[in-house]
């Protein structure tokens, strides 16, 4: 440490929402160039190493095959999948010196299809699946939190290619194995959820989430079956009840009832014996399409729930959901503001959350100012145009599954396997030619696992108030010897790291001989599995072995100092 | 071989002019994607990946600290040194969501700059040498020869930082000593040649030149002394001379001497003495710089030599050197096509090449059409605004340093060190504070080396007309076991290649069992230092230990390959 690139900061950074970003920063792992864009400094990028080689292996093992693929790409191919315009402000664009359009590649199944096209023609060729481990670029509308959302970050990209269904999903499952082994040696807690498809269209999707509050994605998973899914992808069974049994539809006169709480409040008081469940709240949005077209869509929630925008969006991909705005509401008459009924004419596309089922009866909007109507049900007084699940899931929601209570929690996507089809097949006609020299068209999977993401994410899982705890398997050094004190202590503490290196170890040595309380906090700060302190229990023959995870400290001969540690660190 | 993802192609690439280019794309180790753009297929990426792995060990055992930068860099710090106007259209820029100017990393000098300077503050801190191997973007004018001079490559950059000049030298000094063992551990035929600094500023700089004939930098060194330059770089010492003892000038009628050499006849016949050495030829050339603005220049060189135009654009830097076309000369009348002679008044700058020194007497033009001037001596009839190496260099030239004859040849930049002095430390103001507390502004050196490029330059010195041969550091495998034969050959085949995985030698074992002609080609092409056949000799108990380099091949009993073969691959 007197020559390793490493300054620790006392301070928090002062853009660091997160643990790992604030901690990651103050321990000299990485540094921000520009926003989602970080160098890594050489403790870092040792901790980024392990983790791609553990991926690396995993992948090898199970019969996948390293290539690399360039960053900056042409145009054509995305243009042909039409990913160049559906990606919108998303991804990096730029021209060369004649004016050629080129990305920097987001996900790269466009290239590994037309590489598998041009290299491969014979069903005896297949299954294969390529993999790279490489930097990756998306535009984020609001890169965050480090290296947890970043614009430039490391990635595991897979693909695999085979003949039939039955194919793609053994290689589904044997990626999905790998990445089961690749978290599970990473020492993460995580859990597989199902997925929504997300931009890639395609069928059969399960992401892997680091189980951590700060995360971007929440999920829930059953307390008694194993349904597990990301919220985004909940399917909701409706219950469809008979649309006969209630009341006809009833307008009231709701003067100041501007939220549902207040109209809730002012039918009881006329005794309706209603709930804000009760209520149907119908949400204006404003889509907006890659190509620049917008389309205003109206969706009834029950009134108890909020929209959760986040799921909402996944499922209206590629558009985006944009605010509805007041001016927007002047160009729609039938939308009148605080009032929807979807009884009415709305003049725009009504879709409802599963949970507003056929036959349900609800207190909506009348379509007038300061009116809402009762026992207006759907399938008699109102037909959606569809369903969308858009409402937010809450702990406690029925499993569809089995009914028990869902358990909501959150987390950081680290991993996602998906079982592409033909997509991409389809667009550059890759075919391979079948026993009978007939053309089967390939079907495929991607695979991704985010390699700096995955640093973060278990960051955010290991650490304490002191600073960061790495598992073995990442730790940037298995053994942090810190010499505290001159003379004797600074041979001995040399020595021993040189044993310990010798004994196939890797060491952070602290022979910066400064004073002791710094050395010790940095010790805490950077996070190493085992600190080794050489200071004052030498007068006793004795070094001090801490575990930075316990906090538990105990004394240890020198003499046997090696070979306890390395067994400590092998166990 | 029956599932890597590799196919050999028996057709050269249409675009491929350079053996390591056609062979590359052949022998399935890379692909192109775009101009200067290219993928890496499995047995590409091993040998990359294993010239990385010999970079990275001796940077790190010369003690420099490994660290990442982004690709994706903001502009502010390339605008703050001028780089981002300098390169011109030779680096890739764009914009993000926002519109901010992004470019794609050409080098990293600024931002390691930066990183040292946010964090190190102390002459205790100093020396330190930092390094990264990281793919790089240059927009290319002419993308050519495959990975030779791609616009996405793979570099090692590193960048030393140190207190003063002396410093600087130990720092250039341990760069160079590793480079000349990473070289040296590669297997290559190299030179190490002087340099002039191209588009970085500052002072002493070599260049890593691999010799071949396909490389795009001359270079000359000395037979005598050890003196090598790149032509860019060779010093040319003007031997003065007196200018009193010549004839005065005299203007003749040339009438019908277009070239040269009609002069030169037309002269000789009217009794003049003289040869194409003595003609004063005047290049009129167009320079353009960063920003657009052009400015014409005329070069006076002997008329027995061209103008180096490398030469000449590398003295100029950052100009680029277009030619001056017809309309350009009817904007400046004082240019007279074809009789241009610096004694009249040209209105432009004038340069000589310092083969034209002071006191030397020249035929040249005369300013007015068909009429040419002898007896024009330098320093009596005109005066230069200066000196600039352009001429070509020529093989026996004498060598700057002894007075030997100079030795021509060619070679591919593999690596460079550059001692760049305070450029890019004034620029960003990066002192650190001295024992007395006072700033020292920080001395800097960059060093390079082309990892995608050593591959390829590494092709070129090493293949025949049948393949690649690659030199055992950096083959894709050690041994290539080629089974041709069914039944007994099969099975004797792979239990051999499980044998030599276990002995902890890489295989490549030809498993496909088609015909052996087409697998002893593809070994061939591949180019795997030892091939084992197993074939019709195991009728004998023997395998066949082919040396792919010398072409010779022996009998080994199937018993002892093994052993044999280990001996063979670590020697």
């Amino acid at each position: 440490m007197s020559t390793l690139f490493l300054r620790t900061l006392r301070e928090d950074p002062a853009d660091a929402e997160v643990p790992s970003h604030r901690l990651l920063v103050r321990a000299g792992y990485v540094r921000r160039v520009a926003p989602g864009i970080y160098s890594w400094l050489p403790l870092g990028l040792k901790v980024l190493n392990r983790v791609a080689t553990v991926i690396r292996e995993e992948m090898d093992a199970m019969g996948a095959q390293e290539v690399q693929f360039p960053a900056l790409l042409p145009r054509e191919p995305y243009e042909a999948t039409g990913r160049w315009t559906e990606y919108g402000p998303n991804i990096f664009r730029l021209k060369d010196r004649k004016g050629g359009d080129y990305l920097l590649g987001p996900t790269h199944e466009e290239l590994f299809t037309l590489m598998v096209k041009s290299e491969y023609s014979s069903y005896k060729d297949l299954p294969v699946s390529l993999y790279q481990i490489q930097e990756k670029y998306r535009d984020e509308a609001r890169p965050r939190a480090g290296i947890l959302r970043g614009r430039e970050f490391l990635m595991k990209d897979s693909y695999s290619f085979d003949l039939d269904d039955e194919g793609l999903k053994r290689s589904y499952e044997a990626h999905r194995a790998a990445y089961v082994k690749v978290f599970d040696r990473l020492g993460m807690d995580y859990r597989v959820v199902s997925a929504v498809s997300g931009a890639m269209g395609g069928s059969a999707s399960e992401e892997f989430l680091a189980v951590a509050p700060t995360g971007e994605d929440s999920f829930v998973s059953c307390t008694t079956c194993d349904y597990a899914a990301n919220v985004e992808a909940v399917e909701v069974r409706p219950a469809s009840a008979s649309t006969t049994e209630h009341p006809p539809l009833e307008v009231l006169d709701t003067p100041d009832t501007p939220t549902i709480e207040t109209l809730v409040d002012l039918l009881r008081s006329k005794g309706h014996e209603v709930t804000a469940a009760d209520a149907l709240k119908n949400v204006v949005v404003m889509l907006r399409y890659p190509d620049g077209r917008t389309e205003p869509l109206v969706v009834g929630i029950p009134g108890d729930r909020e929209v959760d925008h986040k799921r909402l969006e996944a499922n209206l991909v590629p558009a985006e959901v944009l605010a509805f705005e007041g001016e927007d509401f002047a160009k729609h008459p039938g939308l009148v503001r605080g009032y929807i009924g979807p009884q009415g004419d709305l003049g725009v596309r009504y879709l409802v959350d599963p949970l507003v089922a056929n036959g349900s009866a609800w207190v909506t909007g009348a379509n007038v100012e300061g009116r809402h109507a009762v026992n207006v049900v759907m399938g008699r007084d109102f037909t959606p145009d569809g369903t969308i699940a858009a409402a937010e899931v809450r702990d406690g929601d029925p499993c569809p599954r089995c009914g028990s209570a869902l358990s909501l929690g959150r987390g950081i996507e680290i991993g996602h396997v998906f079982q592409l089809g033909r997509k991409y097949a389809d667009a550059f006609s890759l075919d391979v030619l079948g026993p009978d020299s007939k053309p089967i068209r390939v079907t495929m999977g991607s695979y991704g696992i985010g390699v700096s993401r995955a640093v973060a994410a278990i960051a955010e899982q290991s650490h304490d108030d002191k600073g960061l705890v790495w598992p073995r398997a990442v730790a940037p050094a298995d053994v942090h010897v810190v010499i505290a004190g001159r003379g004797e202590q600074d041979e001995v503490g040399v020595s021993l790291a040189e044993s310990l290196e010798a004994a196939g170890l890797r060491v952070l040595l602290d022979d910066r001989g400064g004073s002791p309380g710094v050395a010790f906090k940095d010790a805490e700060l950077i996070g190493v599995p085992t600190v080794v302190v050489v200071g004052k229990a030498l007068a006793d023959g004795n070094v001090e072995v801490r575990d930075r995870r316990t906090g538990t400290a105990r004394a240890v001969p020198v003499g046997d100092a090696v070979a306890e540690i390395v067994r400590e660190v092998r166990s």
